[in-house]
């Protein structure tokens, strides 16, 4: 087939066919497209657009494209993914819980990049951790355990692999079916039966409308719908960030001090909501009320931490890291950034507080760069919160004072005060499932 | 600058500045910025279009992007550019014309590539011909003759030459920006001040349709205004081959038949007019009565072919080709093709004419084959033509008498005959030019 054809295709607002689509995203995997052919097909999608019909297609001959597992794990696989946020480790406080009440989390995650952080460099900041297991020994651990979090494997999808890695610098980055696809082609790869989508909205968020994050969600759903997999979107703030904590073992950290039961919040919150879709799209529990309880239960019982310490010695991991925290990375500067005025809090750049992080080591700019395992910033307060001039609004874990200088600055400007009371931001907004849309 | 910023602001349907532009045209021409990015900013402008502005600042960046010849040549320097027809072979006829009237013919003309033959090719069908000069005899000869035909240098409008690549393979060579950009930039790099096009419409012409043709037309008049050169736009037909000869010696040999007082029609007409445009274009004439005057005054005279004759010379070519026919490469087999039917023929599909020819030796499928200057069609019969079952289409000057029987079914294939008398299409539909468009 001629790929130049196909391309004009879709120029000319053409629907494509399966078999089109699939030669798209065979060339990229094997390389016999050239990249100036496959960029011209990206900007063509962003600015044509795809059916649901196309994406759904596109989706599956991505996954395709490359190994497709079929795990047996003694029990309906389940995967939970968040389109990108700071300070947002719902993973690490999921998964345990959800394996805990009979749930099997089979996560693939992948590494921070801009200013958002990943699951997997947060995990490697615990001694030990494996993050990079053979197939196998991955599955073994989730019917075993419950729940394993490993690294991206470059078998999965390898057409996305491509195509993610152009869109980057084709500025085709914010396309719907393109984001979509990417996401859902490496679940499916994964072997993961029922999805659910932590979909952001606001200053942090990939989306930079809600209508954008909509469009997202609902075509995710979409896409599951015509794929037979059980896909949920939830979508959640990220007006601010959504735990107090920023950084890689500041949010081992916080995800443990939320399993011990000293921490809660808005990542609790948040963390039990997607927790309880994950139980009901894998049918362990019959409804979302009866998931929440049975979250509760595990995590004032302490099961759940006793999962998360499971899971942690099962990939090679100190597990006594969650009973003793000091033997996580410490970053030797804990600094304080003050309030210069008065007010209430009534606006985050959460994105730049990202950046911030970023500055300090916490993250990459390029995918080439080490990231510092032991800093970041923990927040002190929050949208609403009233804060007097010198109060603390975030303290900084800093590698060296002169970077603790700029990150100092950035967290300043990244908070906007006002003189009148601001109002918090809904937490969670709505779910979309093939059923559609509950507003919450 | 930082070429994904400006991949973006297209992407986003904002109107580029001068500088991004530049950057753009730089960025191509130094190799700067990757295929990968050229590809993707090629499509976005495919779709989401350029302004006048912006079009006209593509133009010069791409003529700044290598040498800018400003040759004294004793005038006004003049070029005239066809859009790409069959059997149109108007630039051997009017350079000589126009030369022999006082104008000065700068013109560096293109190879033959697809269904379009290309002057170059023509001129170098007789013998001892040289397409390639350094460039103070080509303005030497220009200054001297009056006219010099040579092939485009690759130090001129480096970016285009490397979009030009780029667009064949990612489907964006539609585009009237960047048609426009591409024709005019090679021109204005040339250091000609006068530029007739020739902008055709119909079965054989790159636009598929008048729409088409006239906003292309009306962007390169538009880039000369902004440019502050003469662009004057002639809106012809490509509904059937403009002479009767496709192919390169028998192109040549029917330039010498109407440079010779031997043959007329469509050619010959054209040619007369395209070349009125230049000497107006160029100031030599006040109007286009005196111009064409003038310009038939020439012909008869035999002062045109004089001037073909001197011209040849002076390129190192055979002159005597012009009174012995017989010295231009002859083809072994001349075989006519008959009509299957009779009828009033109606409709001819001219790309399909072409590549008839082609397919018989006359022109490129790929960059790097090798053309055959003796074969070709010579065409019998016109649109509106009464023809009779059995009676020549056409005659087929072929290597050999495989390719011939391939031919001769391509062009029974590419006419359509019909019972009611069938309208002559216009032959020169308008001229536009910076003070508006006049309909003939």
């Amino acid at each position: 087939m001629d790929f130049l054809s196909i391309i004009t295709a879709k120029k000319l607002h053409q629907e494509l066919s399966a078999e089109e689509i699939s030669c798209f995203a065979k060339g990229a995997a094997d390389g016999s497209v050239p990249d100036y052919q496959l960029a011209a097909m990206l900007m063509a999608i962003r600015l044509n657009g795809m059916t649901a019909r196309e994406t759904a297609d596109l989706t599956m001959a991505m996954a395709r494209s490359g190994d497709m597992l079929t795990p047996d794990v003694g029990g309906i696989p389940v995967d939970k993914h968040s389109t990108g946020g700071v300070g947002d480790t719902t993973t690490l406080v999921l998964a345990p819980l959800v394996a805990a009440c009979g749930g099997k989390v089979l996560k693939m995650s992948g590494r921070g990049l801009g200013h958002t952080g990943g699951t997997i460099d947060k995990l490697e900041s615990i001694p030990g951790f494996r993050v990079s297991l053979p197939e196998d020994e991955f599955v073994e651990i989730v019917r075993r355990v419950g729940c394993a979090v490993v690294g991206q494997s470059a078998q999965l999808a390898p057409a996305d692999k491509r195509l993610y890695a152009l869109r980057d610098v084709t500025s085709t980055v914010d396309a719907v079916p393109l984001i979509a696809s990417s996401i859902l082609s490496k679940k499916f790869a994964s072997g993961a039966r029922a999805i659910v989508l932590d979909v952001k909205y606001g200053s942090g968020a990939i989306m930079d409308s809600m209508e954008g994050t909509l469009a997202l969600a609902r075509a995710m759903v979409d896409i599951g719908a015509q794929a037979g997999r059980q896909v949920t979107a939830v979508i959640s703030s990220m007006e601010e960030p959504l735990g107090t904590h920023i950084g890689n073992a500041l949010e081992v950290k916080e995800a443990i001090d939320i399993l011990s039961g000293r921490a809660g919040g808005d990542l609790k919150k948040v963390s039990l909501f997607l927790g309880a879709q994950m139980l009901v799209a894998s049918a362990v529990c019959p409804d979302e009320e009866t998931a929440l309880n049975k979250l509760s239960l595990a995590l004032d019982s302490g099961a759940g931490l006793n999962k998360l310490q499971e899971m942690i010695r099962a990939q090679g991991g100190d597990d006594r890291v969650c009973e003793d925290l000091s033997l996580l990375p410490q970053a030797p500067f804990k600094i304080p950034v003050p309030a210069q005025g008065s007010g209430f809090l009534a606006r985050m750049d959460t994105a730049a507080l990202g950046r911030a992080a970023q500055g300090l080591g916490a993250g990459r700019l390029r995918k080439e760069d080490v990231i510092d395992p032991a800093v970041g910033i923990v927040m002190q307060k929050r949208i609403g919160d009233r804060v007097n001039a010198g109060e603390p609004l975030a303290v900084l874990h800093a590698r060296t004072k002169d970077s603790a200088a700029a990150a100092a600055l950035a967290v300043q400007k990244a908070i906007t005060l006002s003189d009148i009371p601001a109002e918090r931001p809904r937490l969670i907004d709505a779910v979309i499932t093939q059923s559609g849309m509950r507003k919450l």
